[in-house]
């Protein structure tokens, strides 16, 4: 039996999963019992297909990359847009990596909410539903009796909202602090060896970290939506990014990071959030962080993540240097999930 | 319904873990479902008891911290010893945290085993039985369907068990390497600061950090254990200290520091684990570590374990300046997660 697998978005991250399953499909149906087969794609730009008995998966990578349509792959339907796809297709998971709406964490949250309403498990890379959509699509899931996972949305495949649920029992999440978004990091890194933000900028760019347009990173949005994702689902707040004081980093001079290096300490884009009176408050905004310091010593592409507790103190998650593999594997990470919690998945 | 436990050992830890179970009763029993009634405790000086209709543990946690003897707690039957409070005691959990013997994991095994043989599942904050026959004895748990559960063995109540086992599904360990031993930190903290190895020894003795007779941490054998800990579990080694080439931090100069702080690093005591060819290997020594790493900005009692992993490249779990409290907090995570993973217990 095969667990029946779909995806809205075929970009880098969604790829590199398809090829993470195929390379580990023997340990995984050794280790797991778990065999899976993609019975839909949906793409922007290289339409959007069908399939019941099965779309070869690395036979529509390689068409993707090639600049091909996916309907060039033996055995597949034609599908008018995503949500056609949904519709058509029999999956029991819906992977969902569509590109970010900063507005309003669409197209995302409406395929995410088809899916469900269809009896679908959703996993998502997608930091936008989480922010703006996260109680509505909790509360669908759980009344159709169906997973929601988001692990790749903050940190990529580094457990966040994993760590809480499942390896934190009974702890209540007071505040967090965070270094979460890669390209400033890279711009103060770079800063901090003597380059001009233009250029530091364009090195992010090359790295193919940040965006053409970084406007989006640059003024603390992506840290800000990310803020917004952790506050809502392990604070039980229902903030949206609007809600939070935002600065980002353009403010930042050389003088600055010199000015810190001379005292030990560096500076970051930090996301922070904390219980006050009026129930979780964030914020985001450049600070000074000693180097000898768990945030202060994020370096690079590198994030990290600490957590205040009532019962477990503080604990730090850091994930070094991450590549698009590892948002890959939190859709691995969170199928697994699904699939232990529930192995009649493949009936 | 009642959750029947018992406790073998009641040292700090153990009544920390009293205290917590205590004070967060009604968020357990609301949240959770979960009352607990205490059915055995044995102690080194201060008698073993049991009692089929519970024991009050805030009675028994006071009579033990002014110097007095279990049996004087209303309703508590006299046992010989600790083996014979675990074979009269009808538990359906045992909480195991006497105090470690260095050379074979005794006698705590030995409860571990008895309390698994007679149907208990088992929670220790120990690490010798996890370094000395980790194997053995979840395979005796596995054969009688128990769990045998230990994630305050090493970091207190940071998860790093459960991380690998319930946070990255799928991943491979391939290695990590450690900043493990809350002595060895403060005393290399500081002689940082210009204090001498003895006064910092002292200083650590003071905090209540280092036992004694610490020789135990400033020879590493605290670091060896805990990393043939983590090896056993993570990486499927069949090790025992012993077999670990381990270098404590006696040669460590104040000199040694100040070099490495002239360019920007600093010295921890790391205790480190890789796949060899031969299978995993294990090193316990000083280490140069550059301020701005993970491990380098461990600083006082704070610990940090980086795994090297398969998918999910390298992450990091850290502890800030743990206390007591967050060892409690690993005996109460362990309850709940046995609990949650078969209600069926309190029946």
């Amino acid at each position: 039996m095969h667990v029946r697998i779909a995806f809205a978005g075929f970009g880098n991250v969604a790829r590199a999963f398809a090829r993470i399953l195929n390379e580990h499909q023997s340990r995984l149906a050794e280790d797991y019992g778990l065999r899976c087969k993609t019975v839909g794609i949906a793409t922007a730009r290289h339409g959007c297909v069908t399939s019941a008995d099965g779309i070869d998966l690395l036979q529509a990578v390689d068409r993707v990359e090639r600049g091909n349509q996916l309907i060039e792959v033996p055995g597949s339907l034609h599908a008018e847009d995503p949500p056609a796809m949904i519709n058509d297709c029999s999956a029991q998971v819906l992977f969902e990596t569509t590109p970010l709406n900063l507005n309003a964490g669409e197209p995302a949250t409406t395929y995410i909410r088809s899916a469900l309403a269809r009896g679908m498990h959703v996993v998502t890379a997608n930091k936008g539903p989480i922010a703006f959509a996260y109680r509505q699509l909790k509360a669908l899931a759980d009344g159709n009796r169906l997973s929601f996972r988001f692990e790749g949305s903050v940190m990529d495949g580094a457990p966040v909202f994993n760590l809480v649920e499942r390896c934190l029992p009974g702890v209540r999440v007071l505040g967090f602090s965070g270094v979460l978004n890669s390209t400033t990091n890279i711009i103060l890194t770079g800063m901090e060896s003597g380059r001009s933000f233009e250029e530091s900028l364009v090195q992010a760019q090359r790295l193919g970290i940040a965006e053409a347009n970084a406007d989006y990173d640059i003024d603390g949005w992506d840290a800000t939506v990310k803020a917004v994702a952790l506050a809502n689902v392990l604070m039980g707040a229902d903030l949206r990014p609007p809600d939070v004081a935002r600065t980002g980093i353009r403010g930042v001079t050389i003088e600055d990071l010199r000015s810190a290096a001379d005292t030990g300490a560096t500076i970051r884009l930090v996301a922070r959030g904390r219980l006050g009176s009026g129930g979780p408050q964030l914020i985001v905004e450049p600070e000074r962080l000693s180097l000898g310091s768990t945030l202060g010593a994020v370096r690079g592409t590198s994030n990290a993540l600490v957590l205040e507790t009532d019962l477990m103190g503080e604990i730090a998650i850091c994930e070094n240097e991450p590549g698009v593999r590892q948002t890959a594997y939190a859709l691995m990470s969170d199928l697994l999930t699904i699939y232990n919690d529930g192995p009649e998945l493949c009936v």
